[in-house]
């Protein structure tokens, strides 16, 4: 009789974890905080050798900005979005990061802007893509998402209605920074000499947020991919791919190689194997970027942040530039493996 | 003892339908045929009375030739690339549909064409927007995947490299047909008299096909929306959106309100659930279009192929131009809901 009892506990253990497995659950790791915010400013290769102190604690120091003033207005029961939008306009506006100013070149010398924005209560989004024009890229992602019917608009129309919603406009020469501009010359004597480039991957910028009320955003910005053909669109702009945020599993926000990230739609991937497997934040984009991505040669990382609040950071590069914010505790920052 | 036995084997049993159900299971539907090809030409309101017997035979005759041509090519051992090209192609020539020649209009009279191809056994996909001098969108997007090493090019790089590629470059008035310029004139009067427009959405044309050696192929190619603001890009050019196609699951091509097929991925959301919860592709496509889509708004269809060949056609508009061909069998073409 013992060992019937037993056995019928086994048998609805197992029935349980049916359920647990092919429906919506997932197992917290964390108690909730009331807010969460997450950043990334790029995932490539990064050698430490070649970080001086001063270096990196520039990276550091900028994430940690971004990150704070995120934080602050999820503090004061401001949205995930507006601390969203925030932390990325930090990021653009430093010449750091490959995002707004100091964004990298096209094969033709321009520096051409993607951005993306999603609302994970409503399943709203905005992007804009190829954009040379707009000082912040990811308040035009934004402004589409709220005030016109579509969700991406590109090159001249995209400005065109940046311009009429009030957004700053620039000379494309806001952009330049030398640095960005030595690495085109750089990745051009490379290919001409049929190099492989493995310096022109990183620093597209994003960021996750969780606020009070239980709402998710998401957003990315980025310059792409130094010497890129021109009109090539990357992850960054593409709704699943480089950005996804929904409510009632995560938001994520990715930065790397971008067709491999179109191609595995990665950031809604992670939310399906969330939402259908009831598998952690973790695992999902662990198997993502350190498994599925990296048997195909597609290098990166991603930001995840689940509803409930947990936090997911992979990478399958050397460094990815990332931090994390919880209420009442300093933000995290890190650019290395293992740290 | 017995009652352990039957216990035990009922622990077993549950323990399998787990695996099952969290992981990659799907019930085929028909007997798995050779090939199988599936064509749309857009989903929208359509009403039979407005349908001469004429015009529904033109449409229908220019479907089955599509399929017709398509399942040629996969009778005779070719690829389900060759076979999804060649369908699109012939759709795309055809002024009937929103796509190639007799494209819809822009807000500011020109024709933008966007199309997007994908293949199943590696992945590799292709995709180009807003460009107004390919005669086939459709070919452009399969030679940037073959040939470049992007996945989306927009606007004139994506013209440049179509013409490095040797694809035919027509004159922008290629495009024009009286019907759509008609239509974007009725368009801009509505929105003048801020009426709602039922008429700018259908049209979009695409094509899954699976071959003889279980290569799934997936295209997709439209005008976009009449009227539709400058530089707007909807889902047909979107990997995960518009096109998906997967060996393991399935293959998708979308059709109707883009923006709502951004928002919800829907062509990978689908094959997610096939993957991953272990639906049917039937059950899959009607969850997604009939109650996810529909409870939102979002108008139209898909045309969804697995690897088994199970075909599925869902919509939940008035109408969708679609068909289907198996080996040895007539192309079955329909129009209007159950026909």
């Amino acid at each position: 009789m013992k060992n019937l009892i037993v056995l019928i506990s086994i048998c609805i253990f197992l029935a349980g974890c049916t359920n647990q497995q092919g429906e919506t659950t997932e197992i917290p790791q964390v108690e909730k905080p009331a807010w969460a915010i997450v950043v990334h400013g790029g995932a490539g290769v990064m050698n430490p050798a070649n970080f001086t102190d001063e270096k990196e604690k520039a990276y550091k120091d900028k994430l940690a900005e971004a990150l704070t003033a995120g934080g602050k207005i999820l503090e004061n029961n401001g949205s995930a979005m507006d601390a969203v939008e925030s932390a990325i306009r930090i990021l653009e506006d430093s010449p750091l990061f490959n995002a707004g100013k100091g964004a990298v070149f096209n094969a033709e010398g321009v520096n051409e802007l993607d951005a993306s924005f999603m609302d994970g209560l409503t399943l709203n989004a905005g992007a804009v893509a190829n954009v040379t024009k707009i000082k912040n890229p990811i308040s035009a992602a934004r402004k589409v998402m709220e005030n016109s019917p579509h969700v991406m608009l590109i090159k001249e129309g995209a400005e065109q209605f940046a311009a009429e919603q009030n957004l700053e406009i620039v000379d494309t020469e806001y952009f330049y920074t030398d640095d960005r501009w030595n690495s085109l010359q750089k990745a051009k004597e490379r290919e001409k000499q049929r190099l492989k480039d493995e310096t022109k991957k990183s620093g597209t910028v994003g960021c996750v947020a969780l606020d009070k009320n239980g709402n998710i955003a998401a957003g990315t910005s980025t310059g792409g991919m130094t010497n890129k053909k021109y009109g090539r669109v990357g992850d960054s702009p593409i709704i699943g791919a480089g950005t996804y945020a929904d409510n009632n599993s995560c938001g994520v926000s990715a930065t790397g190689h971008g067709e491999f990230f179109i191609r595995n739609v990665v950031a809604y991937d992670i939310a399906a194997r969330i939402k259908y497997k009831g598998e952690t934040a973790e695992v999902a984009a662990n198997d993502v970027i350190n498994n599925k991505l990296k048997e195909i040669g597609g290098s990166g990382g991603v930001i995840v942040l689940d509803k409930y609040g947990n936090i997911a950071m992979p990478f399958n590069t050397t460094g990815m530039f990332r931090g994390y914010k919880y209420p009442g505790k300093a933000p995290v920052v890190s650019i290395f493996q293992k740290q």
